[in-house]
């Protein structure tokens, strides 16, 4: 990886140099809306839009809110505040290799090019540790400028993601599952090879790559909402996953010049996978992290450089965690009202605007304060990936045996089934 | 429903007047491509990337054909031939109501304020029997207009569809599983109220209706395609699902001036569900399908309007089958490399063109007719519809019991768990 002293700052017009980069190289992905979904948000309790039975005769695509008398009005008496929303979602799914780890793989790899030189590049190779999408990202960012690259894998990776990396280098080369095992199979691909290391989300680059998402959907969003007002036009609220702190990172150095705009965070709680929001609750970044969430590519601590961003309150506004349960509601409304395929990671951000209390109420508050005019928010959400399958799916959703709900109660397995957890990430 | 005899031909001018009128009720769909999916439907072997381990390494998104050579080239000695295509899916799970019935829905009930007048027609109400699509359709479309819509579902039909419809209109009656009860109660409606039957296929307005899809796609098609070549600009082929033959006899009108495409219809066969196929075999329309195919929309025969343009050579060209396990390969393709979300139904046309063999030896010995030139077939298809839910993917996708999987391979049970079946439509 290029040196950090060698590298661009932290700033939102970094993220613009970088997104000159990368351009070419990535889709410019759709920014989806959903009247369904921002009616079923807007909704007193949204958890209701789940069950099968809906209660009796309402409409809420006619834009009544079917649970507060029709009115839309809010504050009376002693009644909780309804928040309301026009939501915008960022499709990082449809992105190449389905997740947004494509820009900032591809910006490390052309950050290399400038710093090094093609040649030198492609005689040394790049390499880097992953059993997820970052494999991928690299793997293929590599495979556009014809330089090799070295990707470590623990052996008990899924055949699929094998399968998919493999689509772009022959090298997958295998190791233990321990994070030592893993290092020391990296040292040694450096060693002989001189391959350049490229993580997956604690570096600048990375996180500038990342970044570029926020930068693309800011762009569409405002293409699309200028037909309709005039004045500033500016997100209210974006929302991104939380895991290694690349794309967080990089939204919130993007949107750092821009106060109209509060950028947060969403993470699985589920045994402890919230450790950004705990280490911000503690004062101090948390090193580590061992959970097995559905959300599995959130199952990683957040990394150095990204805690310094996202510990900075002027960038991120605030964090917040969704259970697995939560997690699955908002999957399942994903799937079943807009009809796309987002990973379960994916999910948590519009899981947290669905169905997290403390942030909902937060924005009714707002709203409230802000006054009439101004009570519906615009929130972009990044649905970050998509690279699920449907043997996972299933397994996710099927009805399972009393023993195993009981065992995944108690924490002793996750909801996909797995029982063995490593906090490798991206 | 309006009487046909008022009703305008079908021709390629009723539809573009059809689209006119339901032009600002629907949404444009998009017509999306896939690199990923054109390099597996152009490969010898489609299904092996089904496979958890593919074969080695290859790399089909390059162009490189990787069980050819990587020469593109055909027909050497003996070796079957391997048709060459660029797809293009026209997504009408993502249209209103998740189906392109929408399309169908609007214009009949358009045709009937066209013809009776608003007021008439808001007096006397809209009905129809359908447990499916078409239900929450001209309840939706009857709701625009503020006409009273009365939905007759059987009591049996799952509670989501219920609380679909019941989005639209609070007279959903319910009615016994047979035709006879169904009809009976429609027939009361009708006496009651003075209602107006608006059947799901079998009628020119909704044929006309469906029949805008045909027009849509291919002018999102010319004006994608028109940056890349110069000349005439036409699909190859468009392929459709059948069911009762509202959208397949549309397109197919749609497209009847223009020879240079083709249309083809694709039905799944399990228990007999390829009626129109068997048809045209024997020379006439089948009158009665009793199958669970897990394409769910399609388990309906062909109806006589339809009849009259699906056996008509010059407009649809030919029928294909596919078996429920090349359904279910298609949709995990389009879910795992598209991440969109198509209902089995919507699955069948990309099943024949990936898996059927007749179909692909067809166009592989067309693509050699017409010379190298030619080769690559630019051929849309008809996603139809995306309305199944997690749970019932979850069903279909996950591990089963020795016992089912036997009982379902003698045909006695459906691949979604079903053991019930009416041959009720849309």
């Amino acid at each position: 990886m290029a040196d950090p002293s060698t590298c661009p700052p932290l700033t939102p017009s970094s993220i613009h140099s970088a997104y000159q980069k990368i351009k070419p190289y990535i889709h410019k992905t759709p920014l989806l809306t959903s009247t369904s979904l921002d009616a079923i948000a807007s909704s007193r309790n949204p958890s209701i839009y789940l069950s099968e039975t809906l209660p009796s005769f309402f409409q809420p695509l006619n834009g009544v809110d079917p649970d507060s008398g029709g009115s839309g009005s809010s504050g009376r008496g002693g009644e909780r505040d309804v928040p309301k929303f026009r939501l915008w979602f960022k499709c990082e799914n449809l992105q190449k290799i389905g997740a947004f780890k494509a820009r900032g793989a591809f910006h490390a790899v052309t950050r290399l090019i400038e710093v090094l030189g093609l040649e030198e590049v492609r005689r040394r190779g790049v390499v880097t540790h992953s059993s997820g999408n970052h494999a991928q990202a690299l793997a293929l960012a590599a495979h556009t400028f014809s330089i090799p690259s070295y990707i470590v894998m623990p052996t008990i990776s899924t055949a699929s993601k094998i399968a998919g990396t493999r689509l772009y280098t022959p090298n997958v080369i295998f190791s233990g599952s321990t994070s030592q095992e893993r290092e020391a199979v990296v040292a040694e691909v450096i060693r002989e090879k001189g391959a350049i290391l490229v993580p997956p989300y604690d570096h600048p680059d990375i996180i500038l790559g990342q970044g570029t998402a926020g930068l693309e959907m800011e762009g569409q969003f405002v293409e699309a909402a200028a037909s309709r007002e005039s004045g500033t036009i500016a997100f209210n609220a974006v929302i991104t996953p939380l895991g290694g702190g690349g794309l967080l990172g990089g939204t919130a150095t993007y949107f750092s010049d821009k106060p109209g705009t509060l950028v947060f965070g969403a993470e699985p709680s589920f045994q402890g996978g919230d450790d950004g929001r705990r280490g911000l609750l503690q004062g101090k970044r948390i090193e580590h992290v061992k959970t097995l969430t559905i959300a599995d590519g959130l199952r990683t601590p957040v990394g150095v450089t990204n805690w310094s961003i996202i510990s900075d309150k002027r960038k991120v506004e605030g964090l917040y965690a969704v259970t697995e349960e939560q997690i699955k509601m908002a999957m399942r409304l994903v799937y079943e009202r807009m009809k796309v395929v987002v990973e379960p990671s994916g999910c948590v951000g519009l899981a947290v605007v669905l169905f997290n209390a403390e942030f909902r109420d937060m924005v009714a508050k707002r709203q409230r304060q802000e006054g009439e005019r101004e009570r519906v928010w615009d929130v972009g959400i990044v649905f970050s990936g998509g690279n699920t399958t449907m043997k996972a799916l299933s397994k996710l959703f099927s009805e399972e045996s009393g023993d195993t709900a009981k065992e995944r109660e108690e924490g002793k397995i996750a909801m996909d089934g797995t029982r063995n957890v490593e906090d490798v990430a991206g």
